[in-house]
């Protein structure tokens, strides 16, 4: 948690952070959207314009061929191995400037600066980088802790409600895999209400919990695998959309991905019935209606793709209850398809 | 070093190690030279050939493009994270395959099997991968060291001579790096008519000459800079020779290195001229003479551009005598230009 920062000054942090590098050595990544709304916020700290890369728009700046482009960016302009990236916007940002520094010059540093929610609670901690790669998701990447996090939840005052709700999807994991009480308490909360200031304690909690279980797993060997609760199956329905041609914001995927991951907790560690559907009221309450973009059967064969399968059969991470996490389920296909037929049929 | 195997029996250690791995898991990667050469000595080893990825020969195959083209390889074969790939041949299989695998799902295995003797005395060893990019030498990589490392002397049998001296090149700073008495063997060993098993503990030598540095200091913050001695000038050299479109082995590229910063190292900190002569002599008399592919002035623009450099003016690795390194030298021009114009002059 020490590399995490959180703050109402986010400008002042990070000139503070970036005084220890010559200006020249100081590069900043974004993309259109966030530059017209969270950059100007930023722009004391202390980066020149001309080094700053603006990427494509949306899950499209997520390739490899961006990441080459950056590379180019950085060379052109004589980028050093003492240099610093300043990833700033949501997880498509901090997960491909975290790649792009990683490799260039065999690695320099990061510091991100996520201004969506979902990026404050998940993508911009734990050091997972990466890319899209031939209609899969994230497979092109490593693992590489960025320097520093700089946490402010004053950017999620522009945020569309519907991103809020990709950040809230993983809020919910977190709290799932934390306890009753944390869970409760975001049930209860209603998003389309809460200011900046409200949401900072939410938002700090939620990074601790995560936080937590990567110190004690950073490459994913045991228990960071609770993390992937809900993205098995969230992953799958990302992939098919991906492929499919069509956009699905990555919460909703995450959302459907834990009421079928939740609705198999029940049938295989008894998780209780009741709250599951207590969770899947708020899930449809506030998400947009699941439009599967596959069949069943063709999001199993996905899941059977993803790189969390080591053995035969899917590997889940699945709920005994709130707080109690069971990892390396391997569930057959038998299992998997009743849980997709309830989501369909929410 | 204890990922480091020597053997005479690469085939049978190589099947070994892929035990532990499910058929579907193995890959391998080399280039169509090896492939020809040393491939028929591992077909046994247990690596289908449909799992086997042939590379584009020479330094264009050390590009992105080429690293693509792998990541869809295993992709399309749907290699899982817990796969293996085996890297056959050169350094530039090694380094390629090294950052394919380092990425690839975040990160899968990789072993290496070096059939060159610059790749066993160096590329394989020390976990450094990468690419070239848009003209400058590894400008794009990851550290990453791979699980385990074959070393069999048997496949130098079919190397051309030409070869052999790229990695001798490297033995000789090896040498230099470690004292007096390795280096007097070096120098007076006759390399053309050494056998592979003549050569057998000559590389053993090198080898942890270079692992007890590299272990010291993994991602190069300090004493492994010491493995730069000979290659400020000897990347620029090969960058130069890159960018004229002309084939530099890396090997001459570093002779020559090694003689410009002995000679900036007799200037700097005393080190031995009758040895600096004595050392000139070994390297005319058995390597091609030097063809500059830019004058002094243009390579000084190169290493300006050298990831090596944080401070102003150009960072060396010196020697006051053989085993007596000093890291962190700063040259400036007009320390370096005359240390070009004496290779150029030789």
């Amino acid at each position: 948690m020490e590399n995490i920062i959180f703050t109402s000054h986010a400008a002042k942090e990070l000139s503070r952070l970036l005084e220890r590098y010559a200006p020249q050595d100081r590069f900043a990544l974004t993309d259109p959207n966030t530059f017209r709304e969270c950059w100007p916020l930023l722009a004391g700290a202390g980066i020149a314009g001309e080094r700053v890369f603006v990427t494509e728009e949306g899950e499209t700046g997520k390739s490899i061929e961006q990441v080459v482009r950056i590379w180019e960016f950085l060379t052109e302009r004589g980028a050093r191995r003492n240099a610093v990236l300043v990833n700033i916007g949501g997880g498509v940002v901090t997960d491909v400037g975290g790649f792009a520094a990683s490799c260039y010059k065999r690695g320099i540093r990061c510091i991100n600066v996520p201004t969506t929610l979902l990026a404050q609670v998940d993508a911009s901690v734990g050091g997972k980088t990466g890319v899209n790669f031939r209609g899969l998701k994230n497979e092109i990447g490593t693992f590489a802790l960025p320097e520093k996090v700089v946490i402010d939840t004053v950017f999620l005052k522009t945020l569309p409600f519907r991103q809020l709700l990709s950040g809230y999807a993983e809020m919910l994991k977190h709290a799932l895999l934390s306890g009753r009480e944390c869970l409760d308490t975001l049930l209860k909360m209603e998003l389309h209400k809460a200011t900046p200031r409200q949401l900072a304690p939410l938002v700090r909690e939620s990074v601790q919990i995560k936080a937590v279980v990567v110190e004690n797993d950073p490459e994913e060997h045991g228990v960071r695998r609770a993390l992937n609760f809900g993205h098995t199956v969230g992953h799958a329905l990302e992939s098919a959309a991906l492929a499919a041609g069509k956009v699905w914001y990555h919460g909703d995927a995450v959302a459907y991905g834990l009421l079928a991951e939740l609705f198999l907790s029940v049938r295989k560690w008894g998780f209780d019935p009741l709250l599951l559907e207590e969770f899947a009221r708020k899930i449809t309450g506030i998400y947009p209606p699941y439009e599967p973009a596959a069949t069943p059967e063709a999001l199993y064969a996905l899941m059977l793709h993803d790189k969390k399968n080591e053995q035969e059969g899917v590997n889940f991470t699945l709920l005994r209850a709130p707080g109690e996490f069971v990892i390396d389920n391997y569930c057959n296909r038998e299992e998997i398809l009743p849980a997709l037929e309830y989501i369909t049929h929410l």
